[in-house]
């Protein structure tokens, strides 16, 4: 199948021979001379604790290891000793209790990794267990232990109501209709390189830190108010990342190491959490439950839709409520739904903290709608396709929460799929399947919503330089967790500035060179920064221009153009060497600063309530993924033979980043779909490393078919939107209307829960099989 | 008579106080602990010649005064040794000969004061004389000494000629003709505070100067290009001046002093010309000759002007042929005249060196065309202010070089004068004279072409900056020669930012923290460097309302509103304070850049040739001028009775600022016209100070009426024109029809000629009454 976009030339990344090359030094490779190593004391999974009181901490043992310089505990932490985005109620180092089996309740400053490993295993504590809450469910009960007891609200941390029509009558009236209880399954982000950092005094008192972070500028005052400093006074420094999707917006080691560097006499320290530290006190993808109903006309019409979820977010707020929000305003998928309800409740529970996830929110919320897509389907006797495109949103269409869509090009991505060949010819590929194996073909619409939302300013301040040498230097102020923005900051800045790929250089996110430009989120870097960036860089052309007036000896900018290495006067030929300029130039002049607010919807949005910020939303981008699965029959292992992904992006600035987003995207949602499944016992984690807890493997997945169709989005730089998490939503309910294709026939109600309950590991499609134990056809 | 406009609020001079105070510190007040003192040695002056070869100079003699550090001469010169802002023709000090009487010889670095006297004292040269050159025409002459013998064009330095039709034949066809040879005199600029300032050479080479001057970031190029310095490594800062009039744009003091840095050891040195040197040394305004002739209908329509002009440039280039450029120019005055024919020829003499001053060429060019004007109604026998309405420039009209005229009030301007007391009443004063006194009331219609011109960028770029403390501070790059830029430059700031006058703080120009805005000239500073000022404000503004967002959680710009000291969100009030909002900027983001290209007239003129840059000019400031006198006819003393100035600048930015201009304006011009007799005996200064050079003091000269008439310059800051040169222009045509008119009926042809010639002096005057010498009326 052809591109529907004719790809714009492939040129390699700006990082991409330095990765290779392993030359690139991330956060986790800075290992200053002589610096100490910091270690958090985490007993709950040691003792096998998620809930207890603290009733001592020895740490006797841990300072006799030789090496061990400090171990401080909450009575070292000054200022708040809290931490936490919306709701400050994480504590750097816990006094009481601790809530959750990762959480620390010491930390131990030692010269070597050896010695704060050997101190770390010599720490004791005395816990006394207390009674712990599990389920969410279970938590809004009357009696329920509480996570955090004086709380008024008790376990539930958020309740929230989007409301559009009166969408239970309309649901009662629709003469067809569907519902189901749908299940999101933990996630952990299981990124390269591992939650880490350093970290230094200075002399003024102030902190320089390298930090793998995704919000170096909020990080400042995370660490400020949780330990009394100020955030002005603390230098954050983030390199390229080895990943973060969402795992590292938020504090990680961030207070820790600033606390640990506190202790530290001005030398610098360490922190890097290993495998299992981070999947034991690292942020995971919330688990949830949406209870959801979906009314249509016989024609397939839409009419209504109800929906309740339970959030999840473990022992502590951290971005539980705002990932809910967006589950909530994504609820009934990219389609015309006149009448909408929507409950959500997030709760507190002493499960692992969940937080911040590449496709936050809208992960949860794709499979119940797209499985009751699918399910209404059956129930019409329709294509599947056929009925998303009949409700598909297009460009003017209001969307469930009342928001009027801009650029919106799914039913384009839909024709593509209709049209191709995988799914033209899915009947026949099914019928060929060899012995022992079922073959299915499914397919996904998703959208997500670009951008923080209402409520928070979605801004970027972008910084171009002009260098002494003529060169130009990018000051990117949003970090690079290895999607490759910085890439195309790079990319954009040189075409507009029109020079050579490279001449341009970029200074990655430091809080003292960059300008605040927000967290690296959200599908925002590109859009917000690019745009801030694409003017700043306006600026500076415009600005070069106008001063080699003054050199060129022109009385207008007639004829002035800024070309490879200099500005020339076209008519004349007489040019100017940018180095020469710049020497003109004091450095304020060679400096443009550009910023961008992402615009927001101007309607006021009526219909949710018990939102704080980040609704409703108004650009999203969109996509349609087919997936074409073989499932053994004597195994239930799920081999994913094909995945396309077709993706409304806006228009593409490089196809080999917008492609490697579709990828990345689809090969995570695989992983959730099919491998990971993220085990909890009472709290206790049971897959705590990569031997338990399976990602997928190149050798897992199939090379994709990443299409891009042909949108602009006017108010993006170039035209683009955000694609960094719509891929991810995708594959889980593509492959569950795979599975249920592959199971032929109308699907039990066993096979029903079980299409409902990712991941789709082999002992679920076993018994998913079971349901229709004959190939029947 | 009321205004014409009503007058804006009446707000002090931000440098009122300081000045009044005499707390404002200028270059001439800056004496470093331990500075050096140098000073020239010109043995021109002393030993009477102006044309000479240098067979020796002896410093022996200097260089045994106690506290004698050096004596240097030509052989210590690096570099090219020679300066001048188009030709580089004038040496920093002389080698083989001295050109004009107060060319350099030699500079002596001494300890004291008193020790650089005594040194100069017993400097002695041996001098050749040879044969000098004075008048301009016969510099002209085959064989005429050379001032310049390498030059091929001998003693021309250049010859141009601006035509538009065909004068010549439209002249001879005209049914009324006036014709006559004009004389403009040298004027000295007599500015308080002579040319000075501190020079010191740093560690690393670079120069740090603190200069009386309008030019700093070009002088860094004089310098530069004459000592083989890297222009770039000098800093030059330029604090309040007392008086430039166009006598510091240049060098004067720029090489010398940087010439004795690279003496001094690393100590600071200063230069301070005392009057004697300045008046010796210092740029004059041009000596001109025009012959002009003016060709009408019988109802007084204009029909053609011819005229040949003949400039004294002196010694040197410096700006002679831009100034004679601006003559031409201006020749015909500010009226539609339909061919035109002026041609011009700048020649060198061994006299003293001319140079910008204000009304740069506008000066020696009006008092032919208004005298021609005058001469015209009374041989059509109408009123001159009637005939000068009736072709007087209005908007959207050709000049006489073929530009079209923006906004342009002259006409406003003129009927303010025909409905003023003083003219309607003038006849009745006239007869109304004492005894042995005559009475006259003359007018005057000028313009004056605002900004460099075409063929070199009249550029400015501002910075302003948030500070620390939440004030402002503007960076202000061009100089203050006293006419009060800077002040309104501060207000402009306080208005397009919304903040008290207090809140706005000035960096006096400094080329190491201000961005090249061009020289303080050509009417164009408050113009050019204003918008750029606005600009840079208005980029601030919005930056600061869009970095307020973040701290106040908006996520539009919606409501915000910057106020003083803070940016307020209208609808709930809330806000942050400036210097909370600074201190989460990083510097780079506190500042902002603005820049300003002024327009250039579009139309190709294809009326000149023989000119460099500077021609034409698009955009004009006019003015009317009405002045009574009586003249004692014992005497010959002309008293000025009355003074009105008519205006059109544009809009008034500041009252204050625009009647200071006018008034000073008028009062140099008066200055020229009555008082200012710069003799000269080959080449030799007969009137070397203040004693035998005579300027008007305020008992010399009435309160004056300033009138604004409602103009708008679209392209202007708040649309204004530059007002602070087309005063000067007016004087000496209105003496001169003043004086005419206190003569009575048809002048005789000797009177023609007394009137012809500035400046009217008693002498003079005397004569002038002489030729009618009974009172007729």
């Amino acid at each position: 199948m052809a591109d529907i976009l004719s790809p714009p030339a492939r040129v390699p990344r700006a990082d991409a021979l330095s990765k290779a090359a392993g030359a690139e030094r991330y956060a986790f490779d800075d290992m200053p001379e002589g610096c100490l190593h910091a270690g958090a004391y985490r007993p709950g999974a040691s003792m096998g604790m998620a809930h207890a009181r603290i009733v001592a901490v020895d740490r006797q043992a841990a300072l006799a290891v030789p090496g061990v310089l400090r171990v401080l505990t909450a009575a070292d932490v000054p200022g708040q000793g809290r931490h936490g985005i919306v709701h400050k109620d994480q504590p750097v180092l816990c006094r009481e209790r601790i809530r959750h089996a990762g959480d620390p309740v010491a930390l131990v400053l030692a010269e070597s990794p050896a010695a704060l490993r050997a101190a770390l295993a010599a720490m004791r504590a005395e816990l006394a267990p207390l009674p712990g809450v599990f389920d969410p469910e279970a938590a809004l009960k009357r009696g329920a232990p509480l996570v955090h007891p004086d709380r008024k609200d008790g376990n539930l941390l958020m309740h929230a109501v989007i409301k559009k029509g009166d969408a239970r009558k309309e649901l009662k009236a629709a003469p067809v209709s569907v519902r189901g209880e749908f299940f999101s399954p933990v996630q952990e982000h299981a990124f390269l390189e591992t939650q880490c950092g350093v970290a230094r005094q200075l002399p003024d008192g102030g902190l320089e830190m390298v930090l793998s972070t995704q919000s170096p500028f909020r990080d400042r005052f995370e660490i400020g108010a949780a330990l009394g400093l100020d955030p002005l006074s603390i230098r954050i420094r983030a390199p390229h990342m080895g990943g973060g999707f969402g795992g590292k917006d938020g504090a990680t080691v961030q207070c820790l190491l600033a606390l640990a560097a506190l202790y530290a006499g001005g030398r610098p320290v360490r922190m890097a959490w290993d495998r299992e530290e981070s999947m034991l006190a690292g942020f995971k993808r919330h688990a949830a439950r949406l209870s959801c109903a979906l009314g249509a006309q016989e024609d397939g019409t839409l009419t209504a839709f109800t929906c309740e979820m339970l959030y999840d977010t473990g022992a502590y707020a951290h971005l539980g409520g705002e990932v809910m929000e967006l589950s909530m305003e994504h609820a009934c998928g990219p389609y015309r739904v006149p009448s909408l309800r929507v409950e959500g409740r997030c709760v507190y529970t002493n499960n692992p903290i969940a937080g911040a996830f590449r496709g936050f929110g809208v992960v949860q919320a794709s499979p119940a709608f797209e499985g009751l897509m699918d399910e209404l389907a059956a129930k019409l006797g329709m294509d599947p396709l056929e009925l998303r495109r009949k409700n598909a949103l297009r460009s003017g269409d209001e969307n469930g929460c009342g928001v009027r869509m801009g650029s919106a090009e799914l039913p384009a991505c839909l024709d593509a799929l209709a049209a191709h060949p995988l799914w033209t010819g899915r009947e026949q590929w099914r019928k060929e399947a060899p012995a022992f194996t079922r073959r299915g073909v499914g397919l996904a619409a998703v959208f997500n919503g670009m951008g923080y939302g209402r409520g928070l300013p979605d801004m970027a301040i972008a910084k171009v330089e002009l260098t002494e040498e003529g060169g130009f230097l990018v000051y990117a102020s949003v970090a690079d967790m290895g999607q490759g923005n910085t890439s195309a900051f790079a990319r954009l800045a040189a075409q507009e500035l029109n020079q050579e790929a490279q001449a341009i250089g970029l200074v990655m996110p430091d809080t003292e060179r960059c300008h605040p430009s927000g967290s690296s989120a959200a599908g925002r870097t590109t859009y917000t920064f690019g745009n801030a960036l694409l003017r700043a860089c306006a600026g500076l052309k415009a600005k070069l221009l106008a001063r080699a007036t003054m050199a060129l000896m022109r009385d207008t900018l007639d004829g002035l153009a800024l070309e490879a290495g200099k500005v020339v006067h076209k008519p004349t030929g007489a040019s100017i060497a940018l180095d020469a300029l710049a020497r003109f130039l004091p450095r304020d002049d060679r400096i443009a600063v550009g910023e961008f607010l992402m615009p927001v919807a101007r309607e006021a949005s009526a219909t949710a309530r018990g939102f704080l910020i980040g609704f409703p939303h108004l650009i999203f981008a969109y996509a349609a993924h087919l997936v074409r699965i073989e499932a053994d029959e004597l195994t239930g292992q799920v081999r994913v033979c094909d995945y396309v992904t077709v993706t409304d992006g806006g228009r593409v600035l490089s196809r080999q980043g917008f492609d490697q987003q579709a990828h990345g995207g689809a090969a995570q949602g695989l992983g959730l779909a099919l491998f990971e499944d993220f085990l909890l016992d009472d709290g206790r984690i049971l897959t705590g490393d990569l031997s338990t807890y399976l990602i997928p493997t190149a050798l897992d997945l199939p090379d994709m078919e990443s299409h891009a169709v042909e949108g602009c989005e006017e108010s993006g730089p170039g035209g683009l939107k955000g694609v960094g998490e719509v891929g991810m939503s995708g594959p889980v309910p593509a492959v569950a209307a795979a599975l249920r294709h592959a199971l032929g026939g109308k699907p039990s109600t066993t096979a029903l829960r079980l299409l409902r309950r990712p991941p789709f590991t082999p002992e679920r499609v076993l018994r998913l099989l079971a349901t229709k134990p004959r190939r029947t056809e």
